[in-house]
């Protein structure tokens, strides 16, 4: 079944941002089993929407549409996708409901335009909502669909993941069935080296890779009639990969992440975490606080960027940092532990780097960071080179201060049999 | 004069990578004044780049084609578009001495396939890469021009900034000049309903409006035969929209972030700055550090997502943990206050809310939050509702934090005439 995929929006004409969605929607409709031959951009324009979409379904079976949804004038999918479809829009209760209820919680009189959001084409599946005003909508067109989507990524991906996915399933003639194995620690050639020989051999299952800031997903996807002859290819595959790989892989769920993985092991241990972040200043903390229920093992995190408060709130030593500087093996070490002495977390996981864009010297250049980690008693340290502006390097050392915390931890459980819940 | 894109790379079908190269070109046509309506991704198929080249030949003045360039036998692109254009291909002997080279320098043998990077159309300008070994060509097609640009980004972004920019500024009849003006604390819609009257009579200077979490931003465009000439068209425009919104627009600079605002803001008033926080846990400091040269005003941040870190890093008193509970008025106040004790930082911003998916009570549902600015020893709190996911509330709350903050910030600076830099 072939499907194609239509964004709509001129801020992505104008380069004002970058199509990540279409990144997504490519991704998961291969994992899907659609084949996707084209995707197109177009703006918010009603001559040439109507033209990139004749076109499409001069093409394909299924034409998703992203973007143009939204409540002002120039926002035209839906108007148009109805006038190629032929369909009549008509008001949608529920939806009209939805967006009382939306702005109702905002304390906020709804915009007179905002009801056209609640307008619905006939003959269609109404994909309701749960982050946005924007109904998304499958029209069935003969046996074409034509299914349109919220361009904000956040509203886009669950409604995809929990509406659109199981809808399409429906439709596939065979099962598709996917598993995918999340290695975090090793870069991406790496990685495609070790199983050169697997990507060259693919017949079914197909084999893929997915490179991640920090990690590298490996996607295994096997074509059957039925789920159980699917999961029975894609086994001995998983098997073949987890015994090249070994620790490095943390899941083979998808939806569990590096950061869910790391609560788990600390509450099952009945261990307590902080954080103490100097270049990546609560990007860590936040990112750990992702995890609903983490409360349980998180105790306190500290944001200490300047040297005054690596000294104050986790009493650095100021003789440290005259003679190592900020950004040291030594002075992450003493944020680790003088974090655990200030609360008392079983476990601490410091960061000091120099992100950029200035501070960089030929001897500590810009990506030089230090990430510490201190387990019950012992730390450890260790230093990156990372490449990138200054978001690239404070994401890229969330990743490695995640990466190296799980890999101190099951150091730590094997070492202690006392460990309640060992890997 | 219209452009439009093609991206070539089942990789990108796949999802396998972003289309950065789209977002940087579009970006870059548009600075030039030219117009793209449209923007293709094709696979590696001869029929389909084929098809694809022909389209947009029929609707733009220049097509810039991306990728496909390299030396395997599916790299086909400037085969296509030699046969498209009714081109030869003839040996380029410097595009051979530079692949000679290139090769000599890794002190690697030339695999046999290279020399078809060589091979160049007749009637094009051919473009040298200095950074791999396939060159770009723009083939002059009568008045058209089809320009191929190798695929890797570290290839592409120096070609065309270097050779292909100063080509095409030749070609250019007109100047094309943008401003973008940033409103913080008032949604789309509300947005979209004041400028209404402009959106509709919009001719030269065009405008357009794009929502962000917590921001909306305009963009005006003119046309002009000058940039002194463009500027005038503009200026009135501007002037209309501040008159519009006032003090909620925070910044006319396309480069200037909120956070960026507000540091600037506390250091020219030599103010410190804590955060402390609960349901955000890290990414309010994470959003504010990612000003370089924030250590000047940024004294510390405390992440107390648990109640016991609450009290204990801050001195929230117990009696209002049970009273009010974590997610109230008051213990958003206490917060902030209690940071000021501890570290004596001027200005203090604290969160608290239930970013969900669990936690929430008919009372106190989901996406309650309550933000806390003290400023100078006044505290304001504020009550929000937001919808959406866990990861969608804590962004929603940590812009309107940084929203609160200026608000609370400017209105400090209009009380006390010894502010040193008043808005």
């Amino acid at each position: 079944m072939v499907v194609e995929l239509i964004s709509v929006g001129t801020e992505l004409l104008l380069g004002n941002i970058i199509n990540t969605n279409a990144a997504y929607l490519s991704e998961e409709c291969a994992n899907l089993g659609l084949s996707c031959y084209y995707q197109t951009v177009v703006g918010d324009n009603e001559e040439r929407i109507t033209q990139t979409l004749q076109l499409a379904l001069s093409r394909a079976d299924i034409v998703i549409m992203g973007g143009g949804l939204g409540p002002t004038p120039d926002d035209l999918t839906k108007e148009v996708a109805a006038k190629v479809c032929n369909k009549k829009l008509f008001l949608d209760e529920k939806a009209k409901k939805d967006i009382e209820d939306y702005f109702a919680k905002k304390n906020v009189t709804i915009p007179d335009n905002n009801w056209k959001q609640a307008l619905i084409p006939e003959d269609s599946v109404v994909l309701y909502n749960a982050n946005g005003t924007a109904p998304g909508v499958i029209i069935e067109y003969g046996t074409q669909k034509v299914i349109l989507l919220p361009g904000p990524p956040n509203e886009l991906k669950p409604m995809f993941e929990n509406q659109v996915k199981p809808y399409i399933n429906e439709l596939m003639p065979s099962i598709i069935l996917s598993k995918t194995v999340k290695i975090c620690g090793i870069g991406e050639s790496a990685v495609a080296k070790e199983i050169d020989d697997l990507i060259k051999d693919q017949t079914n299952p197909t084999i893929a890779t997915y490179a991640k800031t920090g990690e590298v997903h490996l996607r295994v996807t096997a074509k059957a009639d039925s789920e159980v002859e699917a999961k029975k290819l894609i086994k001995p595959m998983i098997k073949d990969i987890k015994e090249r790989f070994g620790n490095a892989i943390y899941t083979t769920d998808v939806d569990t992440s590096l950061e869910m993985i790391i609560a788990e092991l600390l509450i099952a241990n009945e261990l307590t975490l902080a954080t103490v972040e100097s270049c990546t200043g609560g990007l860590l903390a936040g990112r750990i606080i992702n995890v609903p229920g983490v409360s349980e093992t998180y105790k306190s995190g500290y944001v200490t960027y300047s040297n005054k408060a690596k000294r104050k709130c986790v009493g650095v030593k100021k003789s440290s940092l005259e003679k190592y500087g900020a950004v040291s093996e030594q002075v992450a070490k003493e944020m680790a532990i003088g974090a655990h002495d200030v609360c008392k977390a079983d476990v601490v996981i410091s960061t000091t780097g120099i992100a950029g864009p200035d501070g960089g010297t030929a001897e500590k250049p810009v990506g030089l960071v230090y990430i510490g980690c201190y387990v019950c008693g012992k730390t450890t340290v260790k230093e990156y080179h990372f490449n990138g502006n200054r978001a690239k390097v404070r994401e890229s050392t969330v990743a490695a201060a995640l990466t190296l915390l799980r890999e101190c931890l099951l150091e730590y459980f094997s070492e202690n049999t006392f460990g309640k819940n060992k890997e």
